[in-house]
């Protein structure tokens, strides 16, 4: 992409402050539970009125079980001479995660089956894990194996523990007045990968920042950031009657890369969350990669599981499984930016402004078209004709006029506002001050909050 | 397109009366009130039975208030030497409609901020006016403009008048016994200009001349003719009730240029109206430029407002907007033939009788094909093949007997004549003849009054 | 087709039993009615359950009454030698259907409009019925009629008589236990030709081996044999109230060319008969032609009429009308191959498994997804990706866990295995494994019964 979608002023300011959270946040070791989740949620907290909560050990979610807390202090592979050949504090992924701890001798044929490695990208340290199953492991670049000697004997030291403690999770409710709540979920597990996902935190805690800020906003919106699948499940069990009021939401997932964006659809495809991020997309002329829904990838798989059926998209930019780097240590700070990450976030902004925006208006005059001459609102010498650029037969929205025509057409109690940005072509935000505009002059009301509840997906 | 959609003969002699129609209405000066609309009506009830009513100055309709008659008797503009260098009665787009009186002598810098000229076509005389802003104002083609003095100092006459009068309609109510109405709507406040539209009142008047004289009519059908915008909405006001009833219509504009036919849809997009004209498009082998709803137009503004939701479409030939010479002086008798007029009402009166002829009919043999060949409806000698001449796979409906299956299959009280046309691919005056026989057999009825309620939508 | 969609060894079995029939069956004059029909029809008994049903002649069928029996002993045209140029005991389609006798001397002249012949098939006897017109006719080849001499005398002889008797027909109806039934009906009425319609009988009779060898059918599946037309409305006005009953169905016709594989669709376009199908066609990698619903081709004329509204696809290997030998003697033992008919009867019995394994499921852990790994349904080591081969963003269903993911996601009561075998791109046959594995794991239960009814087209 050329230009920030951002003007450059606030991008450049927002990229700076999503660099710099990239830059502290990257080396720590997170996982499903444990410190490096709390000091992370620290460091988020500095930025968004994030809420801590936890669940301890043993808890009962659903299907699920809260599992013991991770500690891990120290982890390596020494040679015969003591050298420290693979080293967890160079870089965690090297450690499987939630290894058990270990300290052994052991040959090369016996520590073989414990390495991971990915033949095929030879630099690349891959990330793996054992959440559920007693085990552990290192993993280590293709290279680094090609080094070890088949006949060596090996120190394997794992300093780490699993005991009773908690599963730590976040969230924060901004509530509206309209009765609706919209959800904005991420995920705090992974160690030191930047686009899977740092992004996902520093673009959800700035969107936080964003909306705590507004005066006023329409809906609620309930900020969560978890542990994947065992956090969403125990979040859920949690929560499960204010969770099922949920109308819809963003999974906020691997966003910060220099690919294409890319929009992964909810389950039910053309829902009021699937409309506001085309329209967001359209307004900002950006044509992203688009992903069918697929029960795997992030927390929708719980979030519109049966019972809840939240319909979810995701923004990304880089998606998960689709870039090269995925789950591996080249998903580093070369990898993603501040500037990405602020080009994301204008997207989901820009998203969260269309549902936050969107009503449903009722024309005070539905007999035909008002005089608009005598507000001052129609050209005053009339036959000249607007002229479509484009020189095609689609509707030519062109000014105010074309806008104020389409708007009073579909303002009949049964159509929101963004339908009409869909019909009329015209641009999201100018439909909303053009509707502002129209009632100001009463010939639109909002329909009362009783019969506000616009449908959600097109008609 | 080679030849005309009518026979020739019959299309020769409407042709022939819809130019003669053109020549007399050409130079009358029309306008949203005045003489020059109670004059175009006087000539077009020689040939149809339209009834005149009148609005009088100030009567409330919804948002509006029935302006002032305007008179105009003489407007020109003379240079130093006495010389009319623009003169209304040579050609009335020379004066922005609704203009006020004026005289006056003043340099051509004082006069500049009043003409109205159109650059990319020198030789044009565009359309321009101004209903409802007291302003006066001159068209004239770029050259024209050019030759004026920039040191001169010019006379200004305006003789016109803006009193206490009324506005005019027309309308003609042919009843139907199904108690379904259609509508037929015209405009007829446009100046000179053949396209934009005498081409509406021209066909209007000569479609509602064919149905008057039509025996029975199965639906009613009001034909309407008003000045654009203020003549549509005060009709509207006095007939609220009976136009709460419309089930659907046309609005007649643009039909006479020589370019290819177009069809704007309905807003209901496949309205039993838009099926109609596809159909009567189809049958005639020729494929229309499609254009969708917008709601912009002409009287669509109106009928299709919520308090009204009448599906309307427009079958144009040079639509408006679309051709050059749109709202020009260039739109003019060498534009426009009787011919072009004559294939516009060949089309406007092929949907109108797909609309009349369709009923819902229900199969008295619903239990299997019936007998065909003791009734002489099917080949002696079976086992032959009517192969597709297109060698394709879709349905071929080649005879008598396949569309006879496709009626008898479908006869099942839910599907009407429309639906039998569009599934089959048969020619629609072929069903119905085919249809009609099968009534005669004993083997199709009518589906009771009550029950013909068809849908008005493909199913 | 390169090789059989079943496993050779299978094929070559049921393809040589297809063959042995084929060659057993073609040199029967089967008709409408008479002893061709039941000598067919005991060949097939030593097959399968088939039941005999016969109605007499004179027997009122809704607009229909069954037919005179048909005796055809002898037939011939000899030439004035008493040379038999055209004889019906070398090829029983010479004689034009229910042809009355005739027993005469005539010149060419006088013979002439009794003689069918194909001009752009020289070498093709083709097939000709009268059925219900009194009527006799010779049908030959082009070059047999070139060599008649136009100046001849010729004796005629048709040993035929048209008796009381009765109209034969067949069925079997397995029953299951849902309460829902499907039918599988093929025709018996054509003479000697293999694709039309000795194919139909020779694979109903398979499929009908085959279903009523199983132990357990969860559907009713009513088979049927029956003259075409007039037998299957006799059969519909002996068998009305449990024909309304049925739900969908098939007419197996000319499956076995070796032309393409084809599919026309039901009326319905998506019920649940058509999504069989083509899940068939899809998991054994074929792609048919495809065929849109019309109301002429075989018995879907009846079944599909408006008062049983039967869904009826039929698949087929060379459709009839559409190759090039249909209703000639060139649709012979050379044109159709066992091999062909066991690859049919293939595709068949897969879309019945299709249908008889498909349920309707619910999750026991609908708040979000299952842990799978303490069932073993894991993979021990997270974080690794499953590829798509493809490389584009469709959703890969590589493994178990996708399809568990998919199953558990649409477990919702409302979605039965074929919406989730579209749904996921698996195949039905590891949809309904996978499916049983989780019911085993008391992750899904079966709907009651009661509530089972899933809806039969697609939402």
């Amino acid at each position: 992409m050329a230009g920030s979608v951002l003007s450059p002023g606030s991008n450049g300011a927002i990229g700076a402050a999503a660099g710099e959270l990239l830059a502290r946040l990257f080396p720590i070791c997170r996982s499903i539970t444990g410190e490096g989740v709390r000091e992370t949620l620290a460091i988020l907290r500095e930025h968004a009125p994030w809420r801590i909560e936890e669940y301890r050990t043993g808890t009962r979610v659903y299907d699920w079980t809260v599992p013991r807390e991770w500690v891990v202090r120290d982890a390596w592979i020494a040679d015969a001479t003591g050298r420290r050949i693979i080293d967890f504090r160079r870089n965690n992924l090297h450690l499987v995660g939630y290894s058990i701890p270990v300290r052994a001798r052991m040959t090369f044929q016996e520590l073989r089956p414990h390495l991971h490695s990915l033949p095929a990208m030879p630099d690349a340290v891959p990330y793996r894990t054992s959440y559920y199953a007693e085990s552990w492991g290192f993993c280590l670049s293709e290279r680094q194996l090609a080094t070890l000697d088949p006949h060596g004997v090996y120190e394997v030291v794992i300093d780490s523990e699993l005991k009773d403690g908690a599963l730590t999770v976040a969230d924060c409710v901004l509530p509206g007045v309209s009765g609706r709540e919209f959800l904005i979920s991420t995920y705090c597990c992974h160690p030191s990968m930047a686009n899977d996902n740092l992004s996902g935190l520093i673009v959800s805690t700035l969107l936080l920042r964003e909306l705590a800020r507004r005066p006023r906003l329409r809906h609620t919106w309930r900020f969560v950031m978890l542990p994947e699948t065992i956090g969403a499940i125990s979040y859920l069990a949690h929560h499960e009657p204010e969770m099922r009021n949920v109308a819809g939401g963003f999974v906020v997932a691997t966003c910060g890369g220099p690919g294409r964006f890319g929009v992964k659809e909810s389950f039910l495809v053309n829902h009021l969350i699937d409309r506001a991020v085309s329209i967001a997309f359209r307004d900002a002329g950006i044509e992203p990669l688009r992903y069918a829904f697929a029960p795997n990838g992030s927390d929708e798989r719980q979030y519109s599981a049966p019972a809840f059926r939240i319909p979810v998209t995701t923004i990304s930019k880089d998606k998960y499984y689709e870039y090269d780097f995925y789950h591996t240590s080249l998903d580093d700070l070369d990898f993603v930016t501040g500037h990405a990450l602020a080009d994301s976030l204008a997207l989901y902004s820009a998203a969260i402004d269309v549902i936050e925006e969107n009503r449903v208006l009722r024309s005070c005059n539905p007999h035909g078209e008002p005089q608009l001459g005598r507000r001052g609102l129609y050209p005053q010498i009339g036959g000249a004709l607007h002229q479509s650029p484009a020189g095609d037969n689609r509707p030519c929205v062109e000014n105010e006029v074309d806008l104020i025509s389409w708007i009073m057409f579909l303002a009949d109690g049964k159509h929101d506002l963004v339908d009409m940005a869909e019909r009329s072509a015209g641009r999201f935000a100018d439909i909303v001050a053009v509707a502002r505009k129209l009632e100001q002059h009463e010939l639109l009301e909002e329909v009362a909050k009783d019969a506000a509840e616009s449908p959600l997906a097109a008609s």
